[in-house]
């Protein structure tokens, strides 16, 4: 392209969280950044949208300086509002993160951080979803580095159509990664359980909490390899057909045309 | 199986919407019924779950009789709390609905209708999503013996682990429907913008509002189906990984293993 790389940053951490700092830090290095993110922590809230309240938005400052848009809503929300109506210009590239947790797995269906970059793939955007499998470790300086190389490789290669990547780094300083690898979607989840409590008016309430199920033991499995301690990158897209299964259902001999009957 | 089915009901346009009314009248006539839904509308919200929140729970009546537990939650909080927490027991189905307004093409990601029989079909219970194509239209009755139908053939036939059904019903009286058909996921979209205004205290607020964007004219898709008053039945599944590019991926020349280098 001929100007410098646009790029628009944001997170399900919220706008303060050192994730979104460190990574825009890290694009600053491929083009010219623009971080539009929630005014607070958003985490699990899936590919939600705000359809039913005003979003408003407020200028940021970091460090005494301007550093982004803070809006009161979701990450897709960001997404939408930073290309309509902020930014009011299409960017080369979304990226989302440093998601503090893995979105590996299942997760990735719950995760605003990956939502973010489905809402600019949506948009026709190269998108990146980057996170660090842990709550706990703040070294982001082998993430930085990854996510440079990454994106520098995205922009000029480009993605298919309806395609987002979908990374997860190890909580490992960077001599200990182990490597890359590409990686596919497993299965494993959370199996919760919600611990029952009552407040201080004497009324119960329900807290969610949940273990981790492993499931798969594939190397080539996105939180198989993080648990190796490789950096983990799956391509991601959203018809979620089940096509092998299509053609099962077809013979339940519910199809018909005209009229339906009672049978 | 030897007991009853028993069937947990939940929705995203809430407990007082006339959906799952329509919803639990229908599943009364296939086994026994619990209601598990938000205490408000939740629509849009993705596959987000509550985890800075605690949730709670109220009986809710509805014409002078119990008709189910209302919790501050989204769907997919309903389904986990409803199995975990509140029936204390897993559920042989797990129905989603009558949502009013379709769930078809890349609207099914934001879905809180899809997102509750997904959270089902998570805990392995068969689960099924029902929406009615229009905001407006109120007639259930031919959704009702749809659901009946369904229902007792995903009880009769199960359905493979990590599937579900998202059913689409055109919005017109039983004799206007054409049939029914099994579906893949369209590709249509919504082209958004956000109305800009200014609240009484004179600050400025934006407003998601957007226009649909057809993509796809194939018989054998959801929207399409829908459109020509076609029942849709899509199946899911929530492996996201784009198996075609990943084999292109790699040959990015990203995968490496032992340490990384900064090339």
């Amino acid at each position: 392209m001929s100007h410098k790389p646009r790029i628009l940053i944001t997170n399900d951490d919220g706008i303060f969280a050192p994730g979104i700092l460190a990574l825009r830090e890290a694009m600053m290095e491929v083009g010219e950044t623009y971080v539009v993110a929630p005014d607070s922590e958003r985490s699990a809230v899936g590919h939600a949208i705000t359809l039913s309240d005003p979003l408003r938005v407020w200028e940021f400052k970091r460090n005494g300086e301007f550093f982004g848009w803070a809006v009161n809503g979701t990450p897709a929300d960001c997404v939408k509002l930073a290309v309509k109506a902020i930014l009011q210009f299409t960017p080369d590239l979304v990226v989302s993160g440093i998601n503090q947790g893995a979105n590996t797995a299942l997760n990735v269906i719950y995760s605003g951080t990956v939502s973010a970059a489905t809402e600019g793939m949506i948009m026709g955007i190269p998108s990146i979803a980057f996170s660090v499998a842990s709550f706990q470790f703040k070294d982001f300086t082998y993430a930085k580095k990854l996510a440079i190389q990454l994106s520098r490789k995205v922009l000029a290669e480009g993605l298919p159509d309806g395609t987002l990547l979908n990374v997860n780094i190890p909580p490992v300083p960077e001599e200990e990664v182990q490597g890359i690898r590409i990686t596919r979607q497993g299965r494993g989840r959370y199996e919760e359980y919600f611990e029952k409590r009552t407040d201080p008016s004497n009324r119960v309430y329900y807290w969610l909490s949940g273990t981790k199920v492993f499931v798969d033991t594939d190397e080539d499995v996105d939180e198989v390899a993080v648990a190796q301690n490789y950096v983990s990158i799956t391509p991601l897209q959203f018809d979620l057909t089940n096509y092998q299964f299509l053609t099962e259902l077809k013979q339940w001999g519910l199809e018909r045309n005209g009229k339906s009957s009672d049978s």
